[in-house]
């Protein structure tokens, strides 16, 4: 079974953050790999591994690095598949510096970002590209929105439970 | 011919950011459609684009927006085709708040955010997508890539033509 | 009894913040209603509360929101009732995205903007515009007012407790 | 006949923002009044305009400031007039000093703060509240609202009117 | 006793933040006094204060507020002393609100500010303006900046007590 | 004539800033010195100056710089005097580096901070000091304060000119 | 045994950020020495090392600081050894004020800047400098980066520990 | 002549800015190259060149870019030379995202970054690191240094030309 999606983070501390993205792929039964490779310290694995992911029939890369998180750019620079970037947060700056360092790409070279520690946005934004070609995903897509949608009407029904004198709901 | 691709703008103040995505797709030839829609001015109108794009067979959504840009994100809940948000700059706070208004999503509804005002790199992100399921863009895409690549080989080469007497290239 | 008010959050994990607002319209005697929605996972939800709200006699809407905290800025597109909106500090970020997303609406469409997890001035807020067309509640937010005096002059008096041999009060 | 909205600016060079609030009353024909006033230059002034605003038959207080724009905030301590807070852009920082002085008020005493420079936005506020106990001014936002709408569609028809080979609307 | 120094605080809640400056005149022999008075909830105890500190003898005034910190610079604009005010961090935004409040005060009506929570710098600099007239103060100013100088002094001793290898001192 | 205040300057380019200091010096017939001195290019020049300033007479000294404004702390690390930080906007960053460079001293060494370009508050707030021991100072200072006040108020009336069919004052 | 790099802390608050540099000194066997010395506290002390250092043997000079970190800047002023600064991070503004203090040197004194915290960085930036004369420790350094790259390696052996059941490696 | 320095930036659009450090190697008389090359749209050349920069004799590299500046990261990432980075001001964010992007560098793999758009700074710094072994630019530097301080006192003998009736000096 080939990986459709590859997810690299730039240290095996991000794998809290990154696992939501994998925990997404093994619901949805999307076959994925997962990696650590950073930009700075493994530059070598980090090319080959971009020059080699479409050709190993990845669809789509989704890169997580934190600080000058310069690993989702560098792996863009070298492949022309889309490269999703997920800031993480670190110990200081509250994840702007990962913001500005993934999503400022010069023209040519994009990044689609996500969220500050957004990994599992990252994982449906993925899906959301498989499900191009792949009409049975764009089905599992649509009943994931409508789960988000009971559960925000499940929590509502709970709020109607809070009793004051002057609720009227 | 049906477009492949909708590029949706908050105000036609924003059409000199977003043009740069049409002559993208005009230069590789994917057909596009272009709208102004609002999510705080023409809501009914966002959400019936929203609702209707994925059947008029549009594949990828670019919605630029600036200020506190909801646009993007709108589109986002009502459709699971994937949005491309582009924040543009504004008059002022230099795009930060389009930024944080596009990219901060809350978890289960992406948005795949690019630079401030680079609409060129949500266009090619959006060729990306679509080439995972044509090659012929594949091709297009890598051939493009080249040609940045040839260009700033270029304008290194106009660099060594600059003479100063102790520059030794 | 008609709610005058409605307080509508993105996600009952704000219920904590929002909750000020809740036991302030409790005390003041003023019927309100509570409610989920989010601009994202129910947008048809917020569609249709945001265009009922006038005709089912509610005058203000308070609606709380983190992150890209599109929720106040899409009921203020489809009503014309004035809408308060409480930015949710969230996990990073500090609150920055969620004002910025809130604050910064486009010309024509406004939203009343309090602090960071400010929801106790949204309510005070609200009252003061009932309070345009009600006697009593403007006595009420009088005395509320008083009160808060009040407690400022007690404070101080504990502060002159505290004796230090150079303090002369 | 009186005045519903008294319009405070901190200095009168702040005219060329707050006069989008003057000419959107004007357009609507609700009596208004203008004035500047410091809370650094001219306190006391300030104080007594708070005090004596309700009794003069003034609804809604709108006032412009920029820097540490402590106006708003200032009035809004001696009124239980609801007070909307317009941040005015200076010459360094963007308007984020004026924001953050407006925006961040301490419990109990509320400023409906707007985006920076947005005196029009408050005074469609404004006049939202006033519309609370007045049906005729509710219909006259009604049909400003629709306004807004075919604006964007007026633009978005021009939009059609750019013609590239590939753009399909 | 007179207070030549008078503290003042928007609420309580500042006082772990404002009794290192009691403290500090504690130690420096200096009479003060210490209030709480705030400029938005007790406007009119702050302009009697501000207006009656200088004929009772007060010669600098420190005023200490968090968020949207008017409280100096309301001060300030009723009274010709030197008032000094400290930024007090709040629960959001690290104290950035504050800061601004208080710095970025209109041409006319200065406040010297000090650093973030930096209560105890503005009672020195307040022994600073006493001192230009007060030559016992100027020595005492004196010898306490030795005091710093030694104290830095001890704790470098202190370094060279840790040994490593390749350390040489 | 002894100069009372000394303004320096970390470049001559801060001159445009800094001369408002001088001029209102001029003004109110202070005795005052100017220089350029540079932290970092003229350290030694600016330790002599700050240790001989007192011996001279000098008792205020206004210090204004931009970038990494060290001037005004390395001053006040040599001196007893009050020192008055003047944050000068440079090409970038809008003057927040400044401003936190002369900010954020540390306990023990306190710098007067004002507005980014606020070379005139610098002034009236070394007057302030000065008036606390020379009562005809004082009183120049409270004339200042009216004639501030006075030109509000022209302003205002300034404004009653504005004439609109409903605005009514 | 002369110290080849000098480590300067502008407090011993500063000791558990900057011991990583004495740590990877020790490590690599190159001497050193460790000094808390401040700008502001003991600015003599500073400028007496600063111009010693050249003389007694030191090639390269770390200095840390928190808030507004002049430390470094006043080192470079009189040296034209190279010199490091490693912002440290403070109790509030999360090391963005010495960030700001330390990088933006004006042109003449540049400080070679270094991430918040960041004193492992500052020491193997300083045995770079001192390997460009001596081919042992450019050995060394070489070395080094491949442990950091096995590092990365051997982690993501662990990661292909995690398994799933849709993962593929 | 070998070059000792490489100046690389990441498009000839930085040549503006990166042109003071190939000034000031010209009127030092110390051989460089200077060359553009794109971490994001050249990423094979940048390799070959921080793979091949040390075998060539080059001793220092400084890395100009802007927005998200991968550039003198990766290259340090593939050398263990020093590398300088220069973060230059983009059309949007005044050069925080180049900045944040520089410096942020991971433990492990240093850039010693310089202030917004301070190539001349970049210069000196890497001639600091060449005078660490060849004496005869450690005298340039020094007197270049004396430069910069005669042209302050220069300057500061041009500001006691300006007259003022109070002015001292």
């Amino acid at each position: 079974m080939n990986p459709l999606v590859s997810i690299i983070m730039g240290s095996t501390s991000d794998l809290p953050v990154m696992e939501k993205a994998a925990k997404f792929f093994e619901e949805m039964e999307i076959p994925f790999e997962m990696n650590a490779l950073s930009a700075h310290r493994t530059p070598d694995a980090v090319e080959a591994f971009a020059k080699d992911a479409q050709g190993r029939g990845v669809k789509v890369i989704i890169a997580g690095a934190g600080m000058a998180a310069a690993l989702p750019g560098v792996i863009a620079a070298s492949t022309t598949l889309p490269v999703i970037g997920v800031p993480v947060k670190g110990s200081t700056l509250d994840g702007v510096d990962a913001v500005l360092s993934i999503l400022q790409m010069p023209p040519g070279i994009p990044v689609a970002t996500v969220a500050i520690n957004g990994s599992l946005n990252a994982a449906i934004l993925a899906m959301q590209m498989l499900a191009l070609s792949d009409g049975s995903l764009a089905d599992k897509l649509a009943a994931y929105k409508l789960g988000l949608r009971d559960k925000i009407e499940k929590a509502n029904a709970e709020l109607s439970e809070i009793h004051y004198k002057f609720k009227t709901n």
